[in-house]
């Protein structure tokens, strides 16, 4: 191809597993990346904090340098793959304000400050572009943006942290306890030294609040993202719930309630039972997955690799090329859609069923007065499993799977259960979600 | 929400299945689309060819119109859902003339003149969207052009077409026939009066079209899409199929090939075996499910309902914003990027394995002859299973798995293999996918 392209100017801010990947695929195709965006795109640097810093790259050496900011004042395009909040926010600043698009794998920042950022964008008419940031290399953000925006999309239940997907599989597969699998999964790799931002569930509320923003048109806050982890859940959790057919996995659940011709949503992340038959429940290992529900689409699902450098990689450069096209074509940039503006309802909100184990004494009545307990809590009984544990003093145990209710009611009569003398410990509290 | 929008006109062109829930949906959501799109879209008219046609919609009588010029002329974007050939080409030529944007769910007119469409839309600045054209309700397209842009696909395998895929899941789960199961189909409305579109793969073939076109960056005309179809699997096959770890699903697989550092792809429509741990096996129903491998995103699936008015509305409608968007927005359309053009090579150039599932009398030497025959044809044995039939008159039943080879050669030594003294019946033979 020996076209002449318009030349537009790349400029990359970051160079770890995602960012080294993205020059190096920006220069090997680069003729074929032409080809698709109109237009050359010339990587004319790449950011780092410390020039001396080991690199596992073949990439030039003259493409480094440590002026972030005067690389992105020349650049028509900006790569952000720093991470974090700071410099990252004021660098994509600094590049809107000289009229870049920006092209950001950064979930931290758009969970925080994702507004600001696309406000500053929409003032100038770039446009800020993010595909890597909410499910890896899978193409999330598209179809919720572009695609489903003639419908109304009812539910999101999302698989989007590899790490505890990993982990919870494994512990299934092999009925291990948390510990000894997270030790293991941070030996390969596949967990980091400190886990809390995966395994507790911060990495995916960040993405949860980014995809119900982009399926509510609703900007939501991170802090109104319910979230818990799954460092509570034992092998004898996960066996349980095999026998009763499910599976747990840690979802971010994205949801809109209508009560009373008012609307609302709910964000919420925790591990949850998962029926086997559910598409959801077959997604294995580190992958991801994103299942949506839309009134009239009907049931959707997005399946790939939720994280990687080169699969992240992927997303970035196809930012890159429509925002190249973007330039090419001209106009303004479309700016994110947030006029639907619904209010986010707390978690205690937000019905669901519960799973309940308990360890009760093995006495007669005990069951009539669990259930009392429930009654007064206003939480209906669908299933009771009852089966006798020990030998010598013997204990019962207790598995109750609630119908519908609010997560205030069944919260509250967990409790009341907890404190009952009858009850001598509350195994486990489970929703269960995709019935 | 009491903006004022920029209003922008929207004519319907067809009000069938698809046509009616659209208009249903721009009117019923005009004012949250007015908020996603940033304008108000007005539905300007519904192009009929029969104001009197009998239609089970509670839509405007004075929307319908016969005068689809007219309505055209004065429209900024225009949905075609007339469907076929003639008139929907000249209509789509007169609304690109006229300015207009275009959203076409016609799979059968972009598969034949797609690049004349896109042509002439690029020579105006206008854009031509068609999410609906290739798997209903599946976002497909956008991952594809956009999320995908940055990357190389290396193979897709999209069970495109719900009806087949119906059928054969039922055949799977009911050990039934095809033609019982065609019968059922057709009085339940899974299958046309005239199922031939869908059974010989013809539908699936224009879907392949348009999903490698996209893919490889490269127009691929229809009559270069190699297709079979799904009318002579038995009952029998699919359960062979599932002794030997396989269902059997119609296939569209797009592939890119490459030898001698010369790159080619290759598209065709067949029944093939995919193992029972592929993803695309649980796809059951009239679901629809497209697999892409991508050298950088590595293997990502994208699943939903196949078609469907309601569905496949979701999918027209979500072009709709983007062409609104898009106007608001201004600059010229994006066009297609076919200029990677590479050839499309034949069938007998592509190389698969082959399970050929062979009667022939159980005698001694019959094993040898076969494996003769093989031989002599470049055609490589991974497995063989016998087993003895008959009774009286004893035959054997051969299950051969070859190994990778060219169509050619593998179907140059069936015929071998038919025409051989030995051999009694050739009772199937189908391509492996998926491993």
């Amino acid at each position: 191809m020996t076209t002449e392209y318009r030349r537009l100017r790349v400029a990359l801010l970051g160079a770890g597993a995602v960012g080294s990947q993205v020059a190096d695929l920006l220069l090997r195709h680069g003729d074929e990346l032409a080809d698709r965006a109109g237009a050359a795109l010339e990587l004319s640097g790449i950011a780092v904090r410390d020039l001396d810093a080991p690199r596992d790259t073949d990439l030039p050496a003259e493409l480094f340098t440590t002026e972030a900011e005067s690389l992105i004042l020349g650049a028509d395009i900006v790569i952000e793959l720093i991470g974090g909040i700071e410099p990252a926010r004021t660098n994509i600043l600094q590049a809107i304000g000289s009229g870049a698009d920006v092209v950001t794998a950064n979930k931290a920042l758009l969970a925080t400050h994702g507004p600001e950022l696309f406000e500053a964008a929409d003032r100038v008419g770039a446009s800020v572009y993010y595909e890597a940031a909410a499910a890896g290399a899978i193409p999330i953000i598209r179809p919720l943006r572009d695609s489903l925006a003639g419908d109304r999309v009812v539910r999101i239940m999302g698989i989007v942290n590899g790490t505890t997907n990993y982990i919870l599989d494994r512990m299934e597969t092999e009925g291990a306890d948390f510990a000894d699998v997270l030790a293991d999964a941070q030996r390969l790799g596949y967990a980091e030294a400190d886990p809390t931002a995966d395994v507790e569930g911060y990495d995916a509320a960040q993405k949860a609040a980014i995809l119900a923003s982009l399926a509510f048109h609703t900007a939501v806050p991170l802090d109104a993202v319910h979230r818990e982890g799954i460092s509570s859940i034992t092998a004898s959790m996960i066996e349980e719930a095999r026998a009763a057919g499910f599976v747990i996995k840690l979802l971010a659940v994205c949801e809109r309630l209508e009560a009373n011709g008012a609307e609302s949503i709910s964000v919420r992340v925790y591990p949850a039972l998962v029926p086997r038959s559910h598409p959801l429940a077959s997604v294995h290992g580190a992958n991801n997955a994103v299942f949506v529900e839309a009134e009239a689409a009907g049931s959707l699902m997005f399946y790939g690799a939720g994280a990687g450098g080169v699969q992240t990689a992927s997303a970035v450069l196809g930012d890159v090329v429509s925002a190249a096209r973007r330039h090419i074509a001209g106009g303004v940039g479309v700016g994110e859609s947030t006029r639907a503006n619904l209010p986010v309802v707390a978690i205690g909100h937000v019905t669901t069923r519960y799973q309940i184990t308990l360890e009760v004494s093995d006495a007669p009545g005990v069951l009539a007065t669990v259930a009392g307990i429930l009654s007064e809590g206003d939480v209906s009984v669908a299933t009771v499993v009852q089966t006798v544990d020990g030998e010598a003093e013997p204990t019962a145990r207790l598995v109750i799977g609630t119908h519908r209710a609010t997560d205030s009611a069944l919260s509250a009569t967990v409790t009341a259960l907890s404190e009952s003398s009858v009850v001598e410990r509350v195994v486990s509290v489970l929703r269960v979600e995709g019935e």
